[in-house]
């Protein structure tokens, strides 16, 4: 059975005939995590895409022996590792759940061949790619260009709740500071 | 008339039919621009993508006065700024033509028309995406994650033809560094 939420999520984009529908329902699988769970380490190589249900997941990758974290995505969001996922070569990035998460899992091949047999899934296709690379690039420009207060007030705008839901330290290696810079910030902002 | 190339580039993809290339003929326009035209100016909608059939175009940003160079694009490219394209909104990036240049230009309305028109012109732009996408991933991670030696040497291995065609300061911008560590560098490597 393939989950109502997804089915909206993506019907969105454009109306699924019954077909396709039946055939998301017999490729992809709906699986349950803990928190902490590693779903993809790095050097691996990203074979699924996931859609999250319920829950919260970073990536994050290794500076010299620290973790940065690259996103953050929840309910609604399609995780996966951009270059890992497209090329199927290994990835930079690690992705693990930060709660404990309700997911819907795709293969790559399976996705592919869905490509193939159903033209209009590559509508859908196209359009979440244009809208993950935008945030994507939205992401590199805020870290290039903002200042850390101006990052700080901008996700505090657009996705107050991961400031309840996310460890701080996460939060401020995704806003490209340290915990005490991050820390002293919300202090004085507050 | 649809050029040869663009036609070869983006049937590789997926074939083309007769009627969707007396669309793209319609509606494409090829221009001959002179070396240092702007494109596109930081504040302005990229309302075109363009194809480069000849010539070499980079896209740059204005950081603390200074121009840092984000990519270098050249024959068989779409060129476009991600977030002011895909969303219509102001770009914060400028692109310019670095040689004499003879491109194919699309507009966003006419694309998004050949996309509803078409189905299997959506394989084509979720392939493109993906691939630019996956691009603009590596130029982040190795930015994060590459020392200055390490991206020398991979660009001279995948663009080396670049280094004959672009202005030193920008190849030094685009890897991260300023015009005189460059040059050591160079030195060191040669």
């Amino acid at each position: 059975m393939l989950s109502e939420v997804l089915i909206q999520s993506i019907s969105k984009i454009h109306p699924l005939s019954q077909a396709l529908i039946d055939r998301l329902s017999n490729v992809t699988r709906q699986v349950s995590f803990p928190k902490k769970t590693t779903l993809l380490t790095q050097g691996n190589i990203c074979d699924k895409v996931y859609f999250i249900e319920k829950g919260l997941a970073r990536a994050f990758y290794l500076k010299e022996g620290q973790e940065v974290t690259s996103w953050l995505m929840q309910e609604n969001d399609f995780i996966f590792s951009v270059n890992s996922f497209y090329g199927q070569k290994p990835s930079y990035e690690n992705i693990e759940l930060l709660e404990d998460s309700i997911l819907t899992s795709l293969g790559y091949h399976e996705l592919q061949s869905i490509y193939r047999d159903f033209l209009e899934f590559n509508i859908i296709g196209r359009v979440l790619t244009e809208y993950y690379y935008t945030l994507s690039e939205e992401r590199t420009f805020s870290l290039r260009l903002q200042t850390t207060k101006d990052r700080y007030e901008s996700l505090l705008k657009m996705q107050p709740e991961i400031f309840n839901r996310v460890p701080l330290k996460y939060i401020a290696s995704y806003l490209g500071m340290s915990a005490e810079t991050f820390s002293r910030l919300r202090a004085k902002v507050k």
